[in-house]
């Protein structure tokens, strides 16, 4: 998983539409990758996870809202769609698409297999949610932006988990962004 | 505001009660304060509260849930607790309690005079969100904890604000907890 979040947990925000990807105001959490890419540590960690990435899960929301406003997806990599239609597999500037129709753990073990010895990516908040349930997230890579959006989407909502654990691996500031790396443990916590 | 916050955006777990005053698992977010405070830099970020607190206005749910538990307050400061109840002012271990009835505005302005040249602590998670929708909020220190708590209380929740920008002006990483603090600078953000 990888996610630019604001302080208040949103990825997007509100009214998210084909005009506003990223919602109203969305746009705000993502001006470290501009305003700090040519300095360090805001340009090293923008490359990481393009230099890391081998393969993408991604949904039929982003697929559809997300990426038409650029024609194009940011991980150029195979990119496995979830969703219940029936599509044939399409390309754009960068990347080919698959549509996957039978769950996240399928979409996760075809892109495990097109990633070869690198990362899969998780795209997308309901994505990224259904494969924390179910236990095939390793990593959590969190920019955390300085921003209150007050309403969007959020990216940890209706987890419905037990208790996670993680470690937290990394934290590294700039002015722009907190960048945070966590292993997920699985460990579930006791309640009292 | 001063809170300690899971990465999902919770200060509490789910079902807090007289008994469990943080929620079903809540206690694990506090962990920092007692694994990491014979330690830097949980011991003196543990410390700066307290020594930078020379007020603190609470709500009156945290006055009746999450302090009799202790019998006390952790801030050892005049207390004002904002409710719609006429009650009479009380002593408890360390600190005076005074019940204020007319809005959040009145409590900050007494609590301000009372703290001198010290801070005005906010606790809880309400009175916290009436502060910053009213602009009443100059600092945010958040303790990260590395955990997922899937429920409970969010601290920031039906915000209803307009975005917000902060700026942070401190991330520090300890293995238990990221220290982050924020300036509140109230700059409304463009929708677009």
């Amino acid at each position: 998983m990888a996610f630019t979040m604001s302080l208040d947990g949103f990825i997007a925000g509100p009214n998210v539409s084909k005009a506003y990807p990223l919602g109203e105001g969305g746009q705000h959490l993502h001006e470290w990758l501009f305003k700090g890419s040519a300095e360090e540590p805001d340009a090293s960690m923008g490359r990481e996870m393009f230099d890391r990435g081998g393969a993408t899960v991604l949904g039929k929301r982003t697929y559809d809202v997300g990426l038409p406003h650029w024609n194009d997806t940011p991980y150029p990599t195979p990119s496995f769609v979830l969703t219940h239609e029936g599509r044939e597999p399409q390309a754009m500037k960068s990347a080919s698409f698959v549509f996957v129709n039978d769950g996240i753990e399928s979409a996760v073990t075809q892109a495990r297999e097109a990633a070869g010895d690198k990362d899969v990516i998780l795209m997308g908040a309901s994505v990224s949610k259904q494969a924390l349930k179910a236990g095939l997230v390793d990593e959590i890579f969190i920019q955390l932006s300085p921003l209150l959006l007050g309403g969007g989407t959020r990216l940890f909502d209706d987890l419905d988990v037990h208790r996670i654990r993680l470690d937290c691996t990394r934290a590294v500031a700039s002015p722009y962004v907190t960048h945070l790396r966590y292993s997920v443990t699985n460990r579930r916590l006791t309640a009292a």
